[in-house]
């Protein structure tokens, strides 16, 4: 294992105090690296925190800023974070207007932040992203894992909260958002969690995982190596069964890399799902692409589909100031 | 090899026909993929093209749009583009008051592009980028290589280029950001070219290439694989060593993905970059962290610092709106 790293012991909190000095006018750490917050918080704004295991960054402390979240919660790589964690993050952003809580669907995480939404003595809700279509169930998980599409509803219930959406909207909207979205990836290699130094599954030399999670669970199957486009349609055709869009409908296209696949590479797979979408009738208005949602170093990609309305087009499209999303 | 590739004949042309549809409100394309240039050109401005071998993506197509380059010119992988994607870039993007073409210094791109300004009927200028202070000539270069300072080069030349400044001014202050600007990087892994289908080079299993350039030519030294805090030291240094800035003297610290490298990885890079130079003095007032010279799936970061007065940290922090940088 080759890692750009000094101690197994040290690897989030060094990695959280670079980011904090990277963006120091945008964020700041809490005591002990428990989370990430705004550096100036909102008063009066409904409070977005997220978070989860690690290793997956720019998720979710690279979204922590105007527009977006208010604070993440890290925990160790891919191991959820503490609900004392989060109940000192709610505590620190809290404005006054509720406290959002944006968990992707992983037992820890699901556990630890109802602990939290128990434990907190402020109004509070609960949104469960769960995005990926792949499978019902897996590793880690009681129903769909909650993937790449957890930016969307961050950058969505993000922008409304800016705008001064109340607690319950706020809920309600992340909720649309959640069901507007679907996801589904990719594997072209495994990844090494540092603390364990091995390799977290093995792919045969032309094998790729279809539908993998991203922490390495298991997918729908493992495939001989595929084309783009046929790898494209795959993802495709999973997620358009789940959404099942009207013909003329907008969509948001995010192609996520989740670690070591060029950039080159994902804009060619932009360009097959592009493909596939518009042949199903369907109109690409938005896109993101880059590395968002990642699983360490592991090669491949998710491909997100959002079904956008006027207002989700407007929120997508508000201001955002973060250390990975800004426009 | 596996890569989100359909075939090795079109991965460059299908991957830029993904980036111009996922960026249409910034950038085109030109003919048969010549170059990519701003959808919008500006009249009475200097015109900045650039250009160099595909892989190392988001540079330089990334880079193209407002307060940064008008047009960049893909080669195939690790390939010099050729003189008539040049001229045509030039001719497309001419506003009027010259062309400046930005350069990293390889045999090949130097040779292409000096060929292009002399056939080019338009005022024209060239500046050469050799940032990388880790060897003197290298497998494609004679002198130093040009790698991740491009982007400052790019950066700073784009906003002054926005701002008005004539041929002669963009000129200067290329050469004049390209002295002020160091770099040294580290592979952990090598890249594999997809029309080559094996890896660039051979590393051991615990071996790490020490200099290591952008297309995986050899570095300095290979050495066993090291803490991030010995690497940041022994890169940190070398770049010290070249730009000899006084005590309090203001930097840009750019850590640099190759592609292969985990985010949380840069930034703990970051902490370590930043520790040693603030021993040395220095005042760490701007920072770039991700992937944006990159070298197809590489593992591995470069450092690059430039040396900041305040002509500089303005031109670095004016406006940009470009499919990779944006602020």
């Amino acid at each position: 294992m080759k890692k750009l790293i000094n101690h197994l012991d040290h690897v989030l909190a060094e990695s959280l105090d670079g980011l904090a000095a990277a963006h120091q006018d945008i964020l700041t750490l809490g005591a002990r690296h428990q989370f990430v917050r705004r550096r100036v918080p909102t008063p009066g704004k409904v409070a977005l925190v997220s978070g989860g295991g690690s290793g997956h960054e720019p998720l979710h402390a690279g979204f922590v800023g105007r527009g977006m979240l208010d604070a993440a919660c890290p925990g160790q790589i891919f191991t959820s974070p503490t609900p004392d964690q989060m109940l000192a993050a709610a505590e620190a952003v809290n404005g006054g207007a509720g406290i959002l809580f944006i968990v992707k669907n992983y037992s820890g995480d699901m556990m630890n932040f109802r602990m939290a939404a128990e434990m907190l003595d402020l109004p509070n809700a609960t949104v469960l992203v769960n995005d990926d279509v792949a499978v019902e169930d897996s590793t880690h998980t009681t129903g769909r894992r909650g993937v790449a599409g957890t930016l969307v509803v961050e950058k969505m219930v993000g922008a409304a909260a800016e705008q001064g959406a109340d607690l319950t909207a706020c809920k309600a909207l992340a909720d649309a958002v959640n069901r507007s979205t679907a996801s589904m990836g990719v594997a072209l290699s495994s990844c090494t969690v540092p603390a364990v130094g091995r390799p977290t599954f093995q792919l045969g030399h032309d094998e790729i995982e279809m539908g993998v999670g991203i922490h390495g669970e298991p997918g729908r199957r493992r495939i001989p190596h595929a084309s783009a486009d046929a790898i494209a349609a795959e993802l495709c055709g999973a997620i358009l069964k789940d959404l099942e869009p009207g013909r003329g409908q907008r969509v948001l296209l995010l192609v996520n890399g989740f670690g070591g696949t060029p950039l080159h590479e994902l804009y060619l797979m932009v360009n097959s799902a592009r493909r596939i979408l518009n042949a199903a009738g369907l109109d690409v208005v938005r896109h993101l692409t880059g590395n968002y949602v990642t699983s360490l170093e592991m090669a491949g990609c998710s491909i997100t589909v959002t079904t956008l309305d006027d207002e989700f087009l407007a929120l997508w499209d508000a201001p955002v100031h973060t250390a990975a999303l800004r426009w």
